[in-house]
């Protein structure tokens, strides 16, 4: 249909108020002398211009009068957003062509290896708003699992940091830490930045509030501070404390990737070159200089063996290498979740109790945040090999990550709201006497989630036993807390039919995967 | 989120007037309780149950009391219809699942072979409506190109013939003839169809409206007679005259083929394994017995190689064996548009013409007819082998092919309206001396549709010159009818860019190809 691009019409510009999320909808009533002159269908893809401003919607077609009249154009909210013009104002629309670089994409079903400049349009596209949802999910359908090689993921990679913002700290040591994710309870990141920053490093940690996981570092930190920072304020923090422990949507990082991450998401689909394209190139994007990622290993983890965290490894450091980063991988231990507490009142508290040298603190989220802490310490050219780790240990021990982190809190504005455990509350208990030979990493994730985590700040699940320790039938494994009746019965419906746990001989314990 | 199933509320169902075509939409407050307390996102998909009947919707976040108040369930046309209830009724709604199927789906994307199970559980969740656009993409890229074998071919085939009706014409003998399409002006089922009614046998022919070609035996069909006739109406007319020549969307045959189709057609993609389960789960849901299909092969037609068409029809072969229907495929000359005229009147006039046996009669589609009303003959036991042809031409000469014509318009009703030739045209003329050596198909369908074909019945080509004639410097080539002036302005931007026609020497002329 690209043949009636030039073919204009005036129509008055409404807003309706229907949130469609990321994708686009124009309204036009059937009655619309262009309806019928152009045969338009529903779902047709049209482009709104003015102004040489333009954007893409999918269209539907009204037959009500009040949410638009024949010659009005509605838009949804963010299609409207999009367009940044006010109502009553004359806009044209036309069939939007097919994106020109969806011929790509047919390309790569057909199994051909695409150049940088097919890689390079698509995303243009793609950041554009041209792809609708489906055409989103045939490109990453046919681009997953063994659809790139690495030289189209580094493409990729560089494509998608290319689409939007690039921030720079005008410092050559800009150091961060991501985890693949997957694990509950992880957040080695409130450690790791206040102790990496004490040091003097600058580390300016953003991070996303993904809906799938029961917190997560923007929602725990959020029980303590103020996370939602615009850009300059982001700015003077990091100036002033060398780290900041933000939520990263206020920048406009890598929008490709949002994008695709808004069609991956809910298909479920997670290639391992999207994901290292996705991770590297927010973080391209974020001014980073050198990056350290954590791959956790587990049964129920998002990666299950070794030879595959091996191979993601190395797709890391080969996209890294190329991308100019300086990229270490660490493999950990992913065969149970990190600490006690999941969700995000529980994980706080987890934190400031290793902050604080309590002794009842978890102990292996110490020792995993000390370690990450060490290696990113190693990337300071004084530091000198091995020694990333003692010195780590030294600034935790000496209270100086403590006194950090309660700057950065400062600098971010302390957490009005005092957030509480949830009111309700239950324990689920050892049916048998043995050891725990395995948590579900998935199953507790899921239990926090519907008990109310991460929105519910009080609810989650916190861990009594951990592998391998010994337990009586009746004492309690884990108690889950909600705030609500609804979720406090989802949370329980949903331990009596998998509590997570296995409960079985010394001998069955899962040995535990070592850094490699 | 499959945990929150159980979870129902009671809303007031409301019909909102938007029209969304194959995609259900559910509308709901952003002030509803249901709203705030689940945590809904907008374009999360919702189950909507009355009475255990269940729709599936995508959701939209409503901020406008006038579309859908609070305490309201809004539905999309569309998705109203679905439910069949009055408004005002109390309807629950819950989270939907992913459909389960969706797993098979995802072990397709990582290359696993698909068993019957599996494809019939798909097949099922499309067929039902709980596949979203961008997971029926995820779908027909997994299992596009080299992504399904015969077997699962076979499995999706027979999957999607039992996800609708199937109809039963109680006679041992119901033929039926399909082209793979790709070929203006190829309207030979309007001959085929009379000639085999004429020697007695059952031919129930229905066709769809294609909207991305310029016209279509239906289109044809009704400048001439009513198409669009219920399945009561095509049982009354099939038993008297053997025959018809309807549209086929009365019927619900193959729905999970329609729901594909409107996925396939705007991401432009077609491979041959869908192609095939597209076209046999139609015929077969149509309670053919016998079935010839047509594949024309050149440069510019859908197959453009001879070992491609061979590919298509062993494959078309083995999954009609394996169906159980007696097939039988026919190779034809695809390097140029069949008959003169290319839009519904223009080819009504060609189909009249050759009935007729008016001198002036396009000779190819008369041939081109006959053979393939002759390979049809020859499915009835009484025909001797080789005879097929020549009884065509028997039929056709002698006026019964025409008489059969003129009963089987009778029945399903003659056309009121007298449809006339656009008033508006244009000739594009020969800018040199020399032999025609190609036309292009595709080119020819897209002056054609701009022009405003097939909805404008009088709008199209009229060609004056085919492949291999000779042309003097200025003769007209062809002439383009159009109603409106915006469409002939398009339609002559569109031949002043390309005309479709290339002129040379008469070696250039391309070599046909031949029925195998």
């Amino acid at each position: 249909m690209s043949e009636q691009q030039n073919n204009n019409f005036n129509l008055q510009l409404r807003r309706v108020a229907i949130d469609t999320y990321r994708e686009n909808v124009a309204y036009l009533h059937r009655d619309c002398d262009i309806y019928r002159a152009e045969g338009f269908q529903a779902l047709t893809k049209i482009e709104v211009s003015v102004d040489h401003h333009t954007i893409y919607a999918v269209l539907n077609v009204v037959d009500d009068d009040s949410i638009v009249a024949p010659g009005e154009l509605g838009l949804s909210e963010q299609a409207f957003e999009q367009i940044a013009q006010q109502e009553g104002c004359l806009v044209s629309i036309a069939q939007a062509a097919l994106p020109a670089s969806m011929d790509a994409v047919r390309r790569k079903i057909a199994g051909e290896r695409l150049r940088q400049a097919d890689i390079q349009h698509i995303i243009r596209d793609i950041t554009d708003n041209r792809y609708s949802k489906m055409e989103l999910a045939a490109f990453l359908v046919a681009s997953g699992e063994t659809g790139l090689d690495r030289e189209e993921i580094l493409h990729l990679t560089q494509a998608m940091t290319d689409s939007g913002e690039r921030l720079s700290w005008h410092e050559p040591l800009v150091v961060d830490k991501h985890c693949i994710g997957g694990i509950p309870g992880n957040r080695t990141s409130m450690l790791v930045v206040p102790i990496v920053a004490a040091h003097g490093m600058t580390i300016p940690k953003t991070s996303s509030r993904a809906i799938t996981s029961p917190s997560g570092t923007s929602y725990t930190m959020e029980v303590l501070a103020r996370v939602e920072l615009m850009p300059e304020q982001l700015d003077t923090i990091v100036k002033l404390e060398h780290a900041c422990l933000a939520w990263g949507g206020t920048a406009k990082l890598a929008p490709a990737d949002d994008v695709l991450i808004s069609v991956e998401r809910p298909l479920g689909i997670d290639s391992q070159g999207q994901m290292v394209a996705s991770i590297l190139s927010k973080k391209l994007a974020a001014g980073s200089t050198h990056l350290l990622i954590d791959i956790p290993v587990g049964p129920t983890a998002k990666v299950r063996h070794m030879r595959e965290a091996l191979r993601l490894r190395k797709l890391f450091e080969y996209i890294g290498d190329r991308s100019g980063i300086h990229l270490e991988v660490i493999i950990t231990d992913g065969s149970q979740p990190v600490g006690k507490g999941i969700g995000p009142v529980l994980e706080a508290r987890d934190v400031m109790q290793v902050l604080e040298n309590d002794p009842n603190a978890p102990a292996d989220l110490r020792q995993k945040s000390l370690r990450l802490a060490g290696r990113l310490l190693e990337f300071d050219p004084d530091v000198r090999g091995g020694y990333g780790y003692s010195l780590a240990r030294d600034i935790l021990d000496s209270g100086r990550a403590l006194e950090k982190m309660r700057a950065i809190i400062t600098a971010q504005g302390p957490q009005q709201t005092e957030y509480q455990l949830g009111e309700l509350h239950f324990d689920v208990c050892a049916e048998s006497d043995g050891y725990v030979t395995a948590i579900d990493n998935f199953q507790l994730a899921r239990i926090a989630r519907l008990a109310g985590a991460p929105m519910d700040k009080g609810a989650g699940v916190d861990l009594y036993r951990k592998l391998g320790e010994p337990v009586q039938q009746g004492d309690p494994l884990y108690r889950v807390y909600a705030q609500f009746q609804s979720d406090y019965q989802f949370a329980r419906r949903l331990t009596t039919q998998d509590s997570g746990y296995q409960i079985g001989a010394e001998s069955d314990v899962s040995s535990r995967y070592m850094e490699i």
